[in-house]
């Protein structure tokens, strides 16, 4: 049995279809560090997690990086959806000719001695309006490489097939 | 001699400017928890600058508060800066109708018993576009109400004597 400490519902739902092996969700609202990179925080919110549960145990964090922006929002997405939220957010970018963008998530997992990272990239771009109603956070504005529908266009099963998460727990288990 | 621990030249130069007594800065870059509202960061960073230092000290949190946007970015203006910067983040919102912004201060003291705080809070707008290059941060882009000039467009004593930070200490001496 594995742990995995989150407050989503969601991104366990994700992890438990993506790992295929009994997964246990933890709901715990961990303090997060400010950064912008997932794997700081990650690193941090393990350990947290393993001194509050005191059993290893796996956390992880995401990130919509945006190309023009510098990166921003990174990690600090959440913080974008609870106060600006995503419709409006799109909005402020209307004007943005380079609207390339990124999705990173880093599955950290900590037994108390050793750190094991799981991390998953994909590539994509901003939608100019929010599209979809499928899956969560900013998967209505994020249109992966390859593909003409946001993450919240597609089904979970499908969104799960090419996920950052995805590829970040696949390269944990390895 | 009160210690504040900060890793902010600017800020330390502030406070000593507004609070006329001895002060020696301590220069540590603290783990800040992620959160819109600067009361909770200050609260978490002294007691992290209490254990760390082992003496009585002194830390402070400050955010800008844009109202059409719920506040964001809040604490984690400084996010903003190292990402986005201040000039495109104006041009980001141009388009923006309520211009009403406020920017608050927390000060908090933390003697390894109780904690003590002071808080300060200016109400004003975000400028169209950057103006000026005195003080710091988003200074450039925040109008206080009643005045033409931006902060950055003001010298540091100019500044200082309405400031949030201002008002946070004095709340704080009180």
């Amino acid at each position: 049995m594995l742990y995995f400490v989150t407050s989503s519902r969601n991104k366990f739902l994700e992890a438990k279809e993506i790992l295929k092996m009994p997964l246990k969700q933890i709901s715990l609202d961990l303090p997060e560090i400010q950064a912008i990179e997932v794997d700081e925080i990650s690193r941090f919110k393990a350990k947290l997690a393993y001194e509050k549960v005191k059993k290893p145990c796996l956390v992880e964090d995401t990130g919509l990086y945006i190309r023009a922006l510098n990166g921003f929002p990174g990690a600090l997405a959440k913080w974008v959806e609870k106060t600006i939220g995503w419709g409006k957010f799109a909005d402020l970018l209307k004007d943005l000719k380079d609207r390339r963008a990124y999705a990173k998530c880093v599955v950290c997992y900590y037994d108390g001695k050793k750190y094991c990272f799981g991390k998953g990239k994909v590539s994509g771009s901003i939608s100019p309006k929010p599209r979809g109603v499928n899956n969560f956070g900013w998967d209505c504005i994020f249109i992966p490489k390859g593909f003409r529908k946001t993450w919240a266009e597609m089904s979970v099963t499908e969104k799960n097939q090419i996920s950052h998460r995805k590829k970040a727990f696949e390269g944990l288990i390895k």
